[in-house]
């Protein structure tokens, strides 16, 4: 009974500072998409006044108290039982939080605000040096931070270990250093191959308006429920949830870019059906949280590529396209469109670049804030080396820092080992997909009649219902029957890119 | 320097509580305007979560201690300086804030809350059943309030003073009586008169996103800011401040009503304009708040009517009507479009009521809360109330509850007291608007050509800028040399209304 009791109390307090955050959710989305431009400096106030309210309650000691009381009780038992979950996440965050100084948190919160200005004004001047001198603070406070958390074997591990629960940077490292290693004979291969004809055919001019109908449709066809849900532009697309049946999904469109709007919504889709399909009744608990972002990822690039940029997709959605479009698309078939949305190109810019050439846009991240962590690299040195690395990796070196290292946002918000649970995303994906196809059979029938319904239904049922039941690696084990691996993710590349560019590509090793 | 230390500290507190208060104002922005349907629910949890903090901080027992310390301090020896006022102010609301019991607040919370949920079944059913019991319960709840906070001399007082601070029962009786008397022969005189030819000129064709554009352009017009505010649709249309900086309004567009989306957005432009003009850098004190409801809506309707409603607007805004609405037009003259903003015709709904038969509206209402909270009226006996006071003052009976005592949101959600600061806002901006034409002179010509400045940097001056510096009535007669008085109201009418339906209408009394 009285382990009941704490129990119920340690709920009350998590959904307590669930809804505030959820408050902070809201406001962060608004920032984003509708907030007059003058608003902004009180913007910043209310979100650190939230965030200060949700420290305090996410840290108070009576959870310290009620968690001491349920570990070893009837309610933790069973290690699957919900109480049991609730109670290993809940002390999971507790710890982290309680583990940080306050004056950390909020030194780290106002560097990395100054940082963050400071990156929009260095991109916009294309100098580096604008941010550098701040750069090197807020490496030098994740190194604190790290030293405060002790996760894992080095510091790096204890910040990847905040993104996804249990992922380590040596492992990491091997992996990534396999999955480059199948990946740079592809990319050979496929450029060897010229630029195909289709490459053009995003580019012509696509009205925004009917950029949008066709995206909504597709993200209804899918299964994004807008009665539970919305979408909105924004600069920088995201989804976000505000609570059950409160799910935002953001995009941009480009009048001159059909991919941008169409993949970024399906992408946002992705995250969005994840957050959909989070138990309700669990709202507020671990239970009803998303397990990782390398599985929210997952989830995303899922539905932007694995589905989205498949035949079998465009099969249904091209003749919506044809008609939503009318004669911009006269001259091209959906053979050709598919080609056209698989265009594989070595660039500078990770948030555009293609299914193949993705990963290693990340990989060079992962070594250099690896590097930068430890103090192999000195932030004066980043810039050299990240030019050095683009030169070497994808062949291209940057005309200047904006489009070099100044290009994303992470590292100037204090996101430090955030860009490999992108990777992981993309190689949970291929795991999962392969294994839905392996049970349900090809879905490309379906697909061509725009039914989505059995994959929505299978990952629902393997992923998203089990909020953070299982650390990110024992739950795709579960659903995949496999460990994490590389392989999967290359052999679809092969399969898929191989007939497109008519050239042979090797089975993963 | 004791005392400059408490005042820095009770500014401070005073801060962190407006800013709670600001982020529910955003989660009640959205939740009008683009919040998803099922989103409602935890929308509910959110703002219930930001309240009881928000009280927590307002009621925080240290406030109490350091007015104590500052009042009779030197810091409070001249009574309009910032800090006298905001000490005065913040007592004022410290002291309503905790003589009512937290039992109390959170009855109120909770059963207005679901009041407002059958006030909505209860008019889709036409049926005032449905919220009777409920109704019983927050007026039995109000006498309740009213009996903690002791103000002025009747419970009623209590409850006014929140909306209106310093206004009476009594006084606004005998007022609103000689406002009646005024009234009665003027709008007997124009309908005398016969409806006119121009009446259904605003029920063509609009198309909505042609109102849109000329709603933005009149906005910016007359000098709404868009840098700082925005403006969005909804069902019941409101402006709220988020903070400094940002200011929403909202209106509504109905195709074939032009009236309705001109000048519900002219209207709360008058409150935007009013916000944007309160000092940013009182923001989160009572010098940088708005007075009373009563001036908010003074403001409102100024713009609203007095500006928009006239003439020489027209001169310069039917052109621009033309332009956006094009054939639509093509009949009409700005004599005739002026004819047709200005139909007096007696009705049954307060919202859509001309400026003539509007405050009948308001004072009907007035007598009938006051009855039902001093117990002279049984709920149980309004709907009949309700329908008499209509048939004997607008000559019209309620054909159903929906269009008569359901059509108003107000009571159902506790807001009693409230009504009268609609007919003072109408009063205020009568005397406020005369003032100005004395200091400045006919503004007609400069509004004909779109010139708008004079007149919001006079009010500006008398009226915005000073926050909550002095008590309503106080304000009203320093900006305009009288205290408040019926009397320009009624001149203002017949002024205006003789000519345009060539009656003779007597002076005001």
């Amino acid at each position: 009974m009285k382990a009941d009791h704490s129990y119920a109390e340690l709920i009350t307090r998590s959904g307590e500072a669930a809804t505030l955050a959820s408050c902070s959710a809201l406001l962060g989305w608004d920032e984003q998409t509708y907030m007059p431009h003058a608003g902004a400096e009180h913007r910043g106030r209310q979100m650190a006044a939230l965030a200060g309210l949700h420290h305090e309650k996410a840290t108070h000691p009576r959870i310290g108290e009620l968690l001491g009381e349920l570990e070893g009780s009837d309610l933790t038992a069973d290690p699957e039982s919900v109480s049991a979950v609730n109670v290993r996440e809940l002390r999971r965050n507790f710890d982290r939080l309680t583990r940080l100084p306050r004056r950390l948190v909020e030194e780290l919160a106002r560097v990395t605000s100054i940082g963050q200005q400071e990156w929009v004004e260095a991109r916009r001047l294309k100098d580096f040096g604008v941010l550098r001198p701040t750069l090197e603070t807020i490496f030098a406070l994740k190194r604190d931070e790290a030293a405060c958390l002790r996760i894992g074997d080095d510091p790096y591990d204890s910040l990847l270990d905040e993104y996804e629960p249990g992922a380590r940077g040596d492992a990491l490292a091997r992996l990534f250093g396999a999955l480059r290693d199948g990946l740079v004979p592809i990319v050979a291969e496929i450029l060897g191959a010229g630029r195909p004809s289709s490459s053009t055919v995003l580019n012509r001019d696509y009205p925004v308006d009917r950029q949008r109908i066709f995206g909504e449709a597709i993200a209804v066809a899918v299964g994004f429920d807008f009665r539970r849900g919305r979408l909105d532009t924004t600069a920088h697309p995201f989804c976000t949830m505000i609570g059950p049946g409160d799910c935002r999904i953001t995009t941009r469109f480009d009048p001159r870019d059909l991919g941008d709007g169409v993949f970024g919504i399906l992408h946002e889709v992705g995250h969005g059906l994840y957050d959909q399909g989070l138990d309700p009744a669990h709202f507020g608990t671990p239970m009803g949280e998303a397990v990782s972002l390398g599985v929210h990822e997952s989830q995303s690039r899922l539905w932007e590529n694995l589905v989205g940029r498949g035949r079998a997709f465009w099969s249904y959605a091209f003749p919506m396209a044809r008609q939503v479009f009318h004669d911009v698309l006269h001259d091209v078939d959906a053979d050709e469109f598919h080609r056209a949305v698989n265009l594989v190109e070595p660039s500078l810019v990770r948030v555009r670049a293609d299914e193949v050439t993705y990963n290693l846009h990340v990989i060079i991240r992962f070594e250099l804030e690896r590097a930068l962590l430890a103090g192999d690299l000195d932030v004066s040195e980043l810039c050299g080396a990240w030019d050095d690395a683009y030169a070497s990796v994808l062949g291209l070196r940057p005309p200047d820092d904006a489009l070099g290292c100044l290009q994303d946002i992470h590292w100037s918000a204090g996101l430090v080992g955030y860009f490999p649970t992108y990777t992981l995303g993309n190689l949970y994906a291929a795991q999962l997909f392969d294994r839905f196809v392996a049970d349900e059979g090809d879905p490309s029938g379906a697909f061509a009649r725009g039914d989505f319904d059995p994959l929505l239904a299978w990952l629902r049922d393997r992923v998203h219902r089990h909020g953070r039941r299982y650390p990110p690696a024992q739950l795709i084990e579960r659903a995949t029957g496999s460990p994490l691996d590389h392989r999967p993710f290359l052999a679809a590349l092969a399969r898929k890119y191989g007939p497109l560019y008519g050239v042979r590509l090797a089975p993963a090793p």
